[in-house]
């Protein structure tokens, strides 16, 4: 029994354990033509909007949420948040718990780096997106952000998935590098089925044979995702980009080709940043893209 | 000794035989940091223009190619002609020999489908696009043509794209799906070393596993394909798409990402047509991509 | 500080914080060429045995874990367990907590099925195998098993492979199916770097354009796991194949590649089986690969 | 109509224009469920035996086909022919005409490389494989070659594969890296439709994510090749591997999985190579290669 959207819903599966179905109501016994069912539009016809101490995902203006790649300092945090507010972002971000490939490499400075975004969200009035990564920290970082980010290496993680739907906060769902559309939309059913209909997918790549860039972003993918769900879509240029040249061709990209949000790596001194200096933008890249994005947006009938 | 761009050029290669590298004079003793050399911008600062019957490819507006998968009857073809034309398009597209992975589906009409489109060509005023997909074949090509398409499967027939840099007559050159970024650009080396300039390259979906879309058309790969030539970028949204509701958000991000023309499968009737039904777009949808375009278009500074 | 191997190591790091390097002793302040470190066979040159309840993977003996995908019934598993034993198996397998592409499939015992393992393990005598999916789990797993089995969906959980590094239990880590071999070895490093060094890397297909398997088994990419690490290499056929009639083909190319363990789905009676069914083996046909696979092992020098 | 294997068949496909089934005889108006036909195992049910100069490939008995990649110079080739025959070759490969990725390296000797191969191919006794790569150049390779090779970038050359077809001697098809197993039956199925039915498919890699090995060896999708089609399966492990450590495991996983014929590259001194220089093996190697190959065929029951 799903309670969601302002429904109680009871969901029925073919494959269940038959103990499972005996409590089951009669208006729920649908046999569902596809493995998702609370994420698909044939369900929910309207747009869900998701709202981040705030800002509204999924209207008619794009949001776009900027920041570094991981909180490193609290004055620096604070210049690159102002300048981004500035710009026209209107969610921060950064990564206190980092997924790194390397144990030797720097994770994030955990709790700590939790109260600096508080601080500097609060002083600079920008909600924060922030990833989570163990199930344990899902309450305490709850505590301090606006939104959870599930990063590409734990989209199939389900009991982390499973807490961060009972949390009951926003969610930006990354989608795995290795990760079909499909597994994707379920992993978001994951979320729904504990009850939390307030979820973003954001695409950020797949791993393909294709190395001039970082990961290749599926544009395509992206845009069916859109057609089958009523959820909001992100995308993320800054991972498949690799190169901070890359960013704007590929959010420009994503925004014509229907995403409802970006995410984007900015950083006041990319060349110092403890990780992913290669990709994330200066302030003055950051501002250039903005400006871009708006004539864009305007051009297809949005605003930023 | 390779005559280009009104130049005189010798190159010589690391491992070329040494009886070969002795003829060459002083000047192109340069040993080239990457595989490919006339291709490269590095070279050839200034874009390339690319000029089809009198259209230029690679200036400030972008080209749109449109028409049939294959040519199939002369009325049809007439038909979608004047439609595509009347959209706004500037360039007829339609095969006469198709690469068919079964030997028992419909190949083309030959030579016949050439003289029909040369007739459709000229009764409406639109220069042709068409493939070609054997060394014997290509000066009769010619002869209809007023550009030559190497497609995905015969990208890398080194043999017919050294046959096709002595026609001297515009190429464009499909990626091949299995094909990396740097093979694409030796692809086109092999046709430039043939003193062939007129190349334009077209990203038309690699293969991933990704199976919602029939490619998945890699925008970044066009952005770093983009940055390391001088010759102009296409892009054909309707192969990676398998599916006409995907074509247009495809192809608004590869103009926003860079592409200087589009190469779109338009069919007056989709559902009759003896392939690729599925992905090509009716005349009705056309003419509201090409507004689209259009609008996306002005906001990036560009036309159409 | 690291104890492992018998040995206590400090290993300082090229981009670690530089409060972190300050206490580190003069001896380990090696800069490794490569991003790992304690996996690498630079650093430990003899062949890492693995003792999993008296089983050594490893050695010269090949070790067969077999059993079912999901523990679904206690009669059912003994059924298995007894037949897989008498045709050679050394290690049962067998699922309690199930990660499920799907929210709505069958998600496994649980804590159940862990109780079921074990009575069936003791009855047998043959250690377990598991998987643990949540960090919070991993002490209740390691109560009931011999050996933890990290999932491909799970192989950069990176807490969940620290919290099995410091449970100090034999780990089998799945290679994720969009997973370098870099990043694999680097996730096997997360578990090492807590001081556990009994990791088998386990292979178990990646995710290619290709479809007529369910995942593309990447034989060369286990040899190259092999040539960099002391640590055992296992294999699953099963989950490339996606078909039981692929696994003895497949389970034989691995063996004959060097893999130092395999782990074979096999079920009393695969059609009714609640999760993977198309692929687990019949009792017969895990029979008929144990007489092939003892064949081949002697061919190259090696036992089952 | 097609004149194959002793049979004159008429094919019928759902697709073709009406005025090419017209002429069609009754009993060929077979609806087939795969799009492939004459290649498949549910038309011709016997494994189908293809002859390269006596050389009989497709029975218990595996074949090796070994030598250069390219042909370089006589006395080279002399020495390597007696080399490999003497450790148990049944075939000599060597190529003269070679597809290079970049225009400006060494393409290979053409007709003075086939003359050379003819005059060693008689003196040792060895029948040969080569490649073609040009329509026009197919008479005169079959002038010179026992076998002729299609490469893994003409695999989907349609107009070559008819060619081929026309001519009437044995093929070993390499199937592209970009290409599924369908498409590859497909490829094949192009040779058949012409009369010829002496069609080896050769597994050679495809390309994925994974770039520790050059290419991913489809071990999986070469099972199922074999599963659908009476012809005989090869596979080189030269080219997937990319290093010449690599090519003993893959030689046998191939082996053990079902191969029928392996065609492996060796260099009496690979490092002076023109070409693929790092993955030729050495004499030595290749013995050691042939005693490790009989072991394990006739552990699975056949021999070499």
């Amino acid at each position: 029994v799903v309670d969601i959207y302002g429904k109680r819903i009871v969901i029925a599966w073919p494959d269940n354990l038959v103990e499972n179905i005996e409590d089951i109501s009669i208006d729920a016994k649908i046999r569902v033509r596809k493995p998702y069912y609370l994420v698909s539009n044939e369900w929910k016809s309207g747009k869900t909007i998701v709202n981040v101490g705030g800002v509204e995902i999924g209207g008619s203006r794009i949001v776009v949420a900027a920041g570094p790649c991981a909180v490193e300092d609290e004055d620096i945090l604070m210049e690159i948040a102002k300048a981004v507010k500035r710009a026209g972002a209107s969610i921060l971000r950064g990564g206190a718990y980092k997924p790194r490939t390397s144990p030797y490499s720097f994770q994030g400075l955990g709790e700590k780096g939790l109260k600096i975004l508080k601080r500097v969200s609060e002083a600079v009035g920008l909600p924060v997106v922030t990833e989570v990564m163990d199930t344990r920290d899902v309450e305490l970082v709850k505590s301090y952000a606006d939104m959870i980010q599930i990063g590409a290496r734990n989209s199939q993680n389900f009991t982390l998935l499973r807490e961060v739907g009972r949390a009951k906060i926003p969610v930006l769902l990354k989608r795995g590098f290795g990760m079909t559309v499909e597994e994707w939309l379920l992993a978001a059913e994951y979320i729904l089925s504990e009850g939390n209909g307030d979820v973003v997918l954001c695409e950020r790549g797949i791993r393909t044979f294709e190395k001039s860039t970082r990961f290749t972003i599926d544009i395509g993918g992206m845009v069916i995702a859109k057609m089958q769900t009523h959820l909001p879509i992100a995308a993320d240029p800054s991972h498949p980009a690799g190169n901070r040249d890359l960013v704007e061709p590929l959010a420009l990209a994503a925004i014509v080709a229907g995403a409802d949000m970006l995410i984007v790596e900015v950083h006041a001194n990319p060349s110092k940043a403890l990780s992913d200096s290669e990709q994330q933008l200066t302030v003055e890249m950051f501002e250039k893209l903005m400006k871009r994005l708006k004539a864009v947006a305007e051009a297809i009938g949005r605003s930023i």
